[in-house]
């Protein structure tokens, strides 16, 4: 058993899915004393760069010796290899698409390794749901004690993370979530805003509105106006306080968002 | 540990939410022996009445013992207050602006403190998201023993309660929340309907609809005809057999709803 | 305690939902080492054969022993029976409407009986939340060793299974299921289309769209085309590569879609 006896699923197979419940069938089945934690299943679909935010941001919280798994996975079943990692001495599962690319940036890794080891998956393997028939057994594998190394050989550690373009003026991102209330969670670290000036002298730009100074918190403005805010996950947000920032600046997830300095 | 072991959570956060998941995280890594329970997720953002209800009307199909953290909160990050309770034989933490009001009128309430001992928090405590920085940690340490007096300073046991509003004719109330299925649940309770008459004798006004008499359960009208009934949490609710109240009748969370005497 | 000492849940009432919250504190309290697990709560509302295939489909990755309670219950409050039923190893409990009718047509089945035994309820039932009044009480009661002879009289096994038309041209279905990505699962089982011949031979008709030849997964035809494949439930399914079918192709739940030979 892994030393939490934890496993974390990040998917973007939708809450209540049964999807997700027939990953936690597997887990239970293979590593019966293991406890499942549901990280999040309401990841954009298909928006790799999401579920490479949300795991970065989310890992730290749980204790050390998890297994946390991420399937945001619009290329299963080609020829897409499948990394397992041990960062931060946690050990993460998600496909090689640059999910991992958030944590690895940020972590102390000592191992990388392709997820080939046939043993340790299901048999057989559908076509279209490896979250069930590879992830999921392999995860529970590696929190019962199989050792990394033998999920397969050691893959490279250069893995491609998308992220905003920083220019003399400022940084362009993308809006990469819009939560329940509608605020809008984008790729811009608070490093990218810092290395603008002050919060006061920043403004960003977000559909066809400007906004002008940062905020620290809803209730620093008045209702109806729209803010931003370094967020819980230490990046770029906009919201409006009592209101839907999504709805009243008509921004969805992949939009454009630009901090620069204000003049 | 507390005695039940179980630690259960009810936002408006939504279901699958990464918010969620990283308060599991932080209640797993702070009390490792902890059972998390999603008690609702989906509660109407910010709608504090409807938290209300559901705290109160489910806590007690949970062992007693239990720690329940409610984290409807559109005042995050204000000056508003964090309380914790212990009632009835369990322990709730909330924001004081009036979610506990169900709880606290109907249970026995020994304790009431102000959450503001730092120690039991995070460090930093964002300013957006107490959930995951004030209200797990806390409850992950009330739920591994620590007494509630250590939380901070014993508070008023006077909290604001909204509910409906009792004339000579009848009981004006606001639909709470709009199920799945489209049925309506309101704040009126089964002793407001009481007080009104016999069921048969009650007229129901909601939207452009007049429903005269209550009936038990959706079969007891034709399909496709709207009912009054007492729901499985003791309030007035409003369906439709085999259809959508909320789209057949165009009413959303915050309508009003009225129970009176039929003539 | 059951062998696997776990419960599953199966509904409609939404994930977040307090009514699967509540189901999961009435198992708790009356199974205190239970460990219960969410095997679905986005099942189309009130479509019993979504439930019927997602059960089948999905007891079997999990382990021997556990019980799996199914509410998809439009006829909740009338005289509907309840079932309860061992096979293959695993118990199961669901309304007498066709849940359970996937399950018993292809698992050993050893017993099933009528739920009608009130020692094991809560008291008082409510007119319209079995799943809480008697659904769960009773799993958690089975959960924790009580015999399966215990909750009623011994039922009838020909139970009811909705399904396909199979004809001699090709076989007629329903779309079950519009999942996240907008796919769609349909009830036709592989074997319907093995009977009409080679996958490269087989013809789908879906609204206007006519789809020929069977693919493996997404990635065999180009983005933006769809694509007909035997899913990972081993049922016929439409997808489109990197868009929705639900909303390309105008299809939602319930609507029909055949499989024929190809001329």
């Amino acid at each position: 058993m892994s030393r939490s006896g934890l496993v974390t699923l990040l998917t973007d197979f939708g809450p209540g899915s049964v999807y997700v419940g027939q990953m936690h069938g597997v887990i239970h089945r293979l590593s019966p004393g293991a406890r499942i934690v549901d990280l999040a299943h309401d990841c954009p679909p298909g928006v790799v760069a999401a579920a490479s935010y949300i795991l970065m941001r989310s890992y730290v919280h749980y204790p050390k010796g998890t297994v946390h798994v991420a399937v945001v996975d619009p290329g299963v079943g080609s020829s897409r290899a499948i990394l397992a990692a041990r960062a931060d001495d946690h050990t993460f599962i998600a496909p090689d698409n640059g999910l991992l690319g958030g944590v690895l940036a940020g972590a102390e890794t000592s191992e990388i390794r392709r997820v080939e080891n046939k043993d340790l998956m299901n048999d057989p393997v559908s076509k279209t749901f490896h979250g069930r028939d590879i992830f999921a057994p392999v995860a529970a594998r590696l929190a019962m004690g199989t050792p990394l190394t033998e999920v397969g050989p050691e893959a490279e550690a250069e893995i491609a993370r998308p992220g905003p373009e920083i220019d003399g003026d400022g940084v362009t991102g993308t809006v990469l979530i819009v939560d329940r209330f509608g605020n809008l969670i984008t790729d811009i670290p608070r490093p990218a805003l810092q290395a603008i000036g002050e919060p006061s002298r920043i403004r960003v730009r977000v559909g066809a509105a400007f906004i002008d100074g940062m905020a620290q918190t809803f209730s620093d403005v008045p209702k109806g106006v729209a803010l931003t805010y370094v967020g819980s996950g230490d990046h770029l947000e906009v919201a409006v306080n009592g209101g839907r920032a999504s709805d009243l600046l008509g921004i969805k997830v992949g939009d454009p968002i630009r901090a620069e300095k204000r003049l």
